[in-house]
């Protein structure tokens, strides 16, 4: 059976040229970056030009990328790296309720020894501004809101936070007290919307290659020269002693490698998937009814989208979808498997029978015209099937 | 140039079969294991396929296997979550003067909020077990001693750390103390000795892909089923929340068929490294005068030399023989670069200006005879040539 895979936003697959670019360091070029011999300097300025790829894909500075394991470890190092700097009696720290569980819950287990503050969101899944101002107080050391949801691809008001965070800043150093740290969980952004750190007053930035056709198991940080950081992880002194542990060079590389790729494809790439984005949504809304978009596709990543089914479980419809080759998600794929509504989707108030039959469909390399034809010739019938065995829907039909 | 690699205890290339089999996983089965369509299905099935290659290498249920970032990682999760879940007031740790920066740094970190006690090591670089027996109180919640060094590859008393361990916590028993645990990061011993975890009373063990024929960046933490631990990374549900973030399946693959591999391998690549390692010696010991081996070969590492060259940097001979294409070190890999001499050979009692001299030469897959051959041949003119520029070599002439 030929299978459609449209759920990038879960993970994407390797790009051909970022394979060939890794490729030698699983082989013949496998030095250790730490050794001083050849092997090692061999290692060793493949990791600093690795390093440059990515910094530029952000207009940022070699010096201000990090690598770590991943989208999860660079948001853990960022929250709890910044607070471990900045922490003092009564700190507090803004996030929303949208954010990825990598956030979410480092933020929960925060909460011991601080004050977290969750942020609502609009109907759409955007951060309301509002609540933010109102919320930043003498005590706020550091705010963290995700550049775009990885559930609706609801992109975030980033350059405004910036600016309100900047004027609270700009006060304070009038009375020298420490800056409020900007974190943003860029994970499912970077790649899909240009990101240039020179414009935008953030602090950190997390990313992880898995998510741009690059391999799982690598992803960085960037932290603004200057931010007040601890290591989370402690060991040899690596990555300028912001964390420890043998630099994973086939995984920088390939970073490295699927960051040219995104600066240079980004925005005909971005057009392309917008394209199919809007003919999935548009086959979707003329031939089934009863369906909502979740979000505002004008401020949606352009390769997600996010519908609810109503009268159906979407666990339900994703077996169905798989049956027929096509590998969707409800969701995140990271709290897969739970049975309780979408967080996302709660905190813009969907009404949570509605929210479980939610499908996000995620777009990416390779996807085709003739597979979103496929996905909307497919669709209805499996509406249809399991709607006909919805005891809600029959009654709703009389 | 040929170039010989004699520097295995840094970094190993990754196994020819390894690689076939992490292969496929970089390219079309990239899917996320916790995603329920037929992609992620695929990726899940591999992730517990190799989570049972690793446990078998010792012998351990499947489900005490988690896998990790690697060495450093297993490391920080091990003592940080370890302290974690049963710190008290006044908590004591123990570990020892000679173990790898992944495990004395997160000690030296720790010791902001606990008592950490560093025990000493004999000439040959082994625990003094006597001081164990006396260091441990009422308040000791955690050992962590290495299995085996990295630099001198000295073989430490488990079995016997065990037992005394054991003792205690027998003790404990009868007044309802919760347990010591040990951990032991066994990075450099695993695939180098058999371990078998049914036998010795271990908790927590480390290990690191990259060092046994596997990639950079991946490792695991065996974590005994009851042994009490928080996590470090929060996030999704990932290892049973254990270690959040997508699981790096190429990665785990690597690391499940390296296991499979070491254990296959073991029993007869450590005759022929410690062949090969006794033949490097008695070349050394014989065509040159004032060196000196540190550590005992009968408690060492198969694969692992560690020699002091009286009269001479390490680090001019490393790149005097980097000239000739061999590739080995001085100390560990992670504090090549700093000028300060070896904590461990220090905490041996090496003197300062010896343990300055000291090379270490790890053997591994693909060393032959040939290239033992050619080492031999070529040190004793580099060292005569420095020593010929040593002040101090030429005042003993005298």
């Amino acid at each position: 059976m030929k299978r459609i895979y449209i759920d990038h936003n879960a993970t994407t697959p390797v790009h051909p040229e970022v394979l060939r670019e890794m490729l030698p360091f699983l082989k013949e070029n496998f030095g250790n970056p730490s050794s001083i011999h050849w092997f090692g300097q061999q290692a060793h300025n493949t990791l600093e030009n690795a390093r440059e790829q990515v910094a530029s894909l952000f207009n940022a500075e070699t010096a201000e990328i990090f690598f770590t394991s991943g989208g999860t470890e660079s948001d853990n190092l960022a929250i709890k790296g910044a607070v471990s700097a900045l922490r003092q009696d009564c700190s507090h720290i803004v996030t929303s309720q949208i954010e990825h569980h990598a956030v979410l819950n480092t933020c929960k287990y925060l909460e011991e020894g601080l004050k977290v503050t969750y942020l609502p969101v609009d109907k759409y899944g955007i951060v309301k501004l509002g609540e933010l101002e109102k919320t930043i107080t003498a005590n706020t050391i550091l705010v963290t809101i995700m550049f775009a949801n990885n559930e609706t691809g609801a992109i975030q008001p980033i350059e405004d936070i910036c600016k309100i965070i900047q004027s609270v800043n700009n006060e304070r150093s009038k009375i020298s007290r420490p800056n409020v740290v900007f974190h943003t969980d860029a994970v499912q952004a970077v790649g899909k919307l240009p990101i240039d750190l020179k414009q935008l007053e953030v602090d950190l930035l997390s990313l992880s290659a898995h998510k741009i056709n690059g391999p799982k198991g690598i992803g960085a940080l960037y932290i603004r020269k200057g931010t007040k950081m601890q290591p989370l992880l402690h060991g040899g002194h690596h990555e300028k002693n912001m964390r420890a542990g043998t630099e994973n060079i086939p995984g920088i590389v390939a970073l490295g490698k699927a960051c040219e790729i995104a600066k240079k494809t980004l925005e005909k790439e971005a057009k392309h998937l917008a394209k199919l984005r809007n003919k999935l949504w548009k086959g979707i809304s003329e031939k089934i009814e009863h369906v909502n978009l979740n979000g505002l596709p004008e401020k949606c990543l352009p390769n997600t989208l996010n519908v609810s089914f109503e009268f159906i479980e979407g666990e339900s419809m994703l077996l169905n979808l798989d049956l027929k080759g096509i590998a969707a998600s409800a969701g995140s794929a990271c709290t897969s498997g739970s049975m309780e509504p979408s967080h996302v989707l709660s905190a813009m108030g969907v009404d949570p029978v509605k929210a479980q039959g939610s499908l996000r469909f995620s777009l990416g390399l390779n996807n085709t015209e003739e597979e979103i034809d496929y996905i909307v010739e497919t669709l209805p019938g499996i509406v249809k099937k399991l709607r006909a065995m919805s005891p809600i829907y029959k009654n709703k039909k009389k």
